[in-house]
């Protein structure tokens, strides 16, 4: 068995259809002869059909019993769903489980139960399946694209520059350092004097990287570590700049409403 | 004045237009009362035309005696050019000087002189002027560019993982060692054990970012600071990997000839 469809895609496909799907069980229901499984997967949930008197005794019973957040792949025929919510299900003919959840579960992943911060991150593969925590990162995935349409639009080239520096490149923030053979070396703050360099030729250049200063996070918009967008271009004014990068947040946020309608919807 | 155009988008304009270009001089030529300027910007190369009868005389005065690697912005009329290896030519009605090269120059960007590599990085602005250096650097980005489409294309979603960790992520490699405000930090050799977090939730993730070996650079192969293509899938087996990353080979060399046939032309 090898996945052939995402939850989401299973909408769009022909009844009668034979589908593989891959993901973690959210719940199972039992319904006298008929189990009724939820699958999550990155793309959203699926929900599939198991009858008792059309499979072996052994599959029907594993399907029953399969520990929620368990990893699994099933594949079945597609059918139309007579449950509200759901407009397509599968009825399964084949399921394995790929690997068996350990109960209890440290976090509730639905997010019926909440966790502190702690718990989440000691636990993050399964905090991370919440479908507002995956609606956060397929965002800030179309952020990234659009961030980075915009600029090379605009003629900007992609470059990434030395993270391990000699010098300081700015004065005020604080550097982490670190022992570079013999050396002392620091954690470059911002790629500023790379970029001032290679404007001087490519003209237009962009960097989308990790970025640090030493200082205590002291609120979570203020990170000793964080993901930098950074621009530099030469031949432009103050208008220039503006322009670039009001068009940069419109395409980026255009991108995202076209991109990310349902994991909007999931946060807002 | 305010740039309108690039070099390379110049022979695509009608004949006639007032264009406004920007960049360095490469070389300037006196042929009587005629001035001849090549100017390289980052797209490559145009001539501008100065006459001696059409301008004021301090105006043609400047342009003769602009100093190579000047970083200028002329403004004048597009005409045909009767030079071979030249199509057209801007006939010059405004220049100016922004930034007037010191001389002697510390290298020649023009390549027709070496350089050995430490004054290459001592003066490596003027270095990446070289159009050998240029075409390197666009290469890279439309690689990037490349490697990112095809990974989209695959439903791979782009990450950003932590550069400063608390334990060693694989064994083997040596890790550079910082005080992270009193603890020991280390800097990621690879996003490994985060792909693997992300991946149980987000199923296909990858990352383009510096990594950090504290192993002595022994070959120009082998660097203790390298940009990674990181790529990591669930539910996928060794035939899915295989065919993800042949298909992002391809992808990436399809785009580079596309894009890059003369920076390609350059270096071959």
């Amino acid at each position: 068995m090898k996945r052939t469809y995402y939850s989401s895609d299973l909408v769009h496909e022909q009844k009668g259809k034979t589908v593989t799907v891959a993901g973690w069980v959210e719940d199972v229901r039992l319904l006298g002869s008929l189990a009724f499984l939820t699958l999550r997967d990155s793309r959203g949930v699926c929900q599939l059909v198991a009858k008792k008197q059309e499979l072996p005794a052994d599959l029907f019973d594993a399907i029953c019993r399969s520990p929620r957040q368990s990893s699994v792949i099933a594949q079945g025929v597609l059918k139309e769903s007579k449950a509200k919510n759901v407009s397509v299900e599968i009825q399964v003919q084949q399921f394995r489980i790929l690997t068996e959840a350990v109960h209890p579960l440290p976090l509730d992943p639905t997010g019926r139960v909440d966790a502190n911060t702690d718990k989440r991150l000691d636990a993050r593969a399964l905090d991370l399946r919440n479908p507002e925590n995956l609606a956060i990162f397929r965002i800030r995935h179309f952020a990234l694209q659009g961030i980075r349409k915009s600029l090379i639009n605009h003629g900007f080239l992609e470059v990434n520059t030395a993270k391990i520096i000699g010098q300081a490149a700015e004065g005020g923030a604080n550097l982490f350092s670190l022992d570079y053979f013999g050396k002392k070396g620091y954690l470059a703050q911002s790629p500023q004097l790379y970029k001032e360099q290679l404007t001087m030729a490519l003209d237009r250049v962009f960097e989308i990287a990790s970025f640090f200063r030493a200082e205590k996070s002291h609120t979570r918009r203020h990170l000793n570590e964080f993901t930098s967008v950074d621009i530099e271009a030469a031949f432009a004014d103050e208008d220039d700049v503006m322009k670039i990068l009001e068009e940069m947040v419109r395409t980026t946020i255009d991108e995202i409403r076209e991109k990310c309608a349902e994991e909007l919807a999931i946060l807002i």
